[in-house]
């Protein structure tokens, strides 16, 4: 499918796409690019990558696709940097957990002769690190690709071959559509489990049970990666903490008021979209 | 160690009670008393039962204890009408997710001869129903056991021993800091993880990865069992939805002003403590 795939970041969800598009047979070499000759030499050692380049310009040399698994404050400026060293007809490509301002930062200052689509594979994990990376991770999960009216048709569907190819399922939506979309569904789960359990002194630890464990299971994850994605989609995140505040109040109105026909319609309906969503 | 042990309510902590005390060897003969046959029949194919009973003056004649599995707000008015049937000597304790106000009623009122002690397994599941128990329920796990100034010691020494046989380990609380502890390790998680998930509309399930399952899973649990345990610790469960909402609001600040120190710095403690947790 490709001859060459550079992957940008060696990590949990980088090291996965190597391992995955290895495995998969969706690309003859895979090359990672990173900062630490250390943490490169382990995605070598650990299959993820056919070989690892601190310099950038080596790494995307005839490169067929390069996709950008970094910090999501990090992404746009190493796709513009990238991009002009790429061959033309590259295709770039991202992993990153927002869209609209890396794609709107990205499309502004492309180089022509290359191609950028943005996506987001809605896989991943507390864990970190390529010794956490998994071939299956994108098995049975969705990607969302986020093209805009100005995305290359062949770009596109490049990009939703490659994601497909690893196993994963795709969704195109709109940039914007995605953040608020994932503001709901991953952004503000963060956020209220890390209030959740920094709440939690270090001598009840024993009186939790798994309902705090898996409830709180996220809050584990690194506080630069998770300040960063907060950062980027800030407005729509503060829209959902604001309807999760107003729904606490109205716990908080049928607990005062002893209204246990309120406080059981809180719950079923919760319930009810819990039990939708399956295991 | 016991004779026969009855079980009031063949669900999945009475059902998982029944099969951990046939596997250990804790008691010859374990009963069930219940409200429908169909229940008991059940119970007893799966083997969480010797027998099943609708008559409770049958189901707890000559029980050397009496464990009561029922909702929380049914616990207290069982106990005091099955301790007259009880012969003398029995013990009685119960499974609740509180334990103040069901312990108060309790002593307020117990008949003579019998004696009955709190007892809270952190053990449990979203899933209802003895075709859910598993004997291996409370391996490994802690049981709180309430004891007060009035407690006979032998009848908590009994207690600990039974949770203790079902391969629990055992702590010793107060019943009303129990319940300010519970308040934040689950029912305050219950009702976030509620609040959260009715927020989900139909449309964007397919949008949601592991973190927002896993941190919601919990709002799958049954409605009427949780009203009833958000009833009955109310007061500790509002000051730490309280706690919660400034938490909320500490993040909330650092999002609007921009401020990324603190919003660092909340998600830090957060993995810190969550680390601590483990798995």
């Amino acid at each position: 499918m490709f001859h060459t795939i550079t992957i940008v970041g060696a990590g949990l969800i980088g090291g996965s796409i190597g391992l995955a598009a290895k495995r998969r047979g969706v690309a003859k070499e895979v090359r990672g690019l990173g900062r630490s000759a250390q943490t490169l030499e382990s995605a070598r050692r650990f299959g993820a990558i056919d070989a690892g380049f601190l310099e950038p310009a080596l790494a995307v040399m005839n490169a067929d696709l390069v996709v950008v698994c970094t910090p999501v404050d990090r992404i746009a400026a190493q796709v513009l940097e990238f991009a002009p060293l790429c061959r033309p007809g590259c295709l770039l490509t991202d992993a990153g957990s927002t869209k609209a301002k890396i794609v709107a930062a990205v499309e502004e200052n492309l180089s022509p002769g290359v191609a950028y689509v943005g996506s987001h594979p809605l896989a991943g994990s507390e864990k970190r690190g390529v010794e956490n990376s998994d071939a299956n991770l994108f098995q049975d999960r969705l990607t969302v690709v986020t093209p805009t009216s100005s995305t290359d048709i062949a770009a596109l569907e490049k990009t939703c071959a490659f994601w497909r190819a690893l196993g994963s399922g795709v969704k195109l939506m709109d940039p914007n559509e995605h953040d608020r979309a994932l503001a709901l569904t991953s952004h503000l789960p963060h956020l209220v489990a890390a209030a959740l359990t920094g709440l939690l002194p270090k001598e009840l630890c024993d009186l939790t049970a798994t309902g705090f464990r898996d409830a709180t299971r996220i809050a584990a994850g690194n506080p630069e990666l998770w300040s960063a994605i907060f950062e980027q989609n800030r407005d729509p995140l503060l829209v959902h903490l604001r309807r999760f505040e107003e729904r606490l109040d109205e716990f908080r109105a049928a607990l005062e008021n002893h209204d246990d026909a309120a406080l059981r319609s809180l719950l079923a309906g919760a319930k009810e979209a819990r039990d939708a969503l399956g295991s």
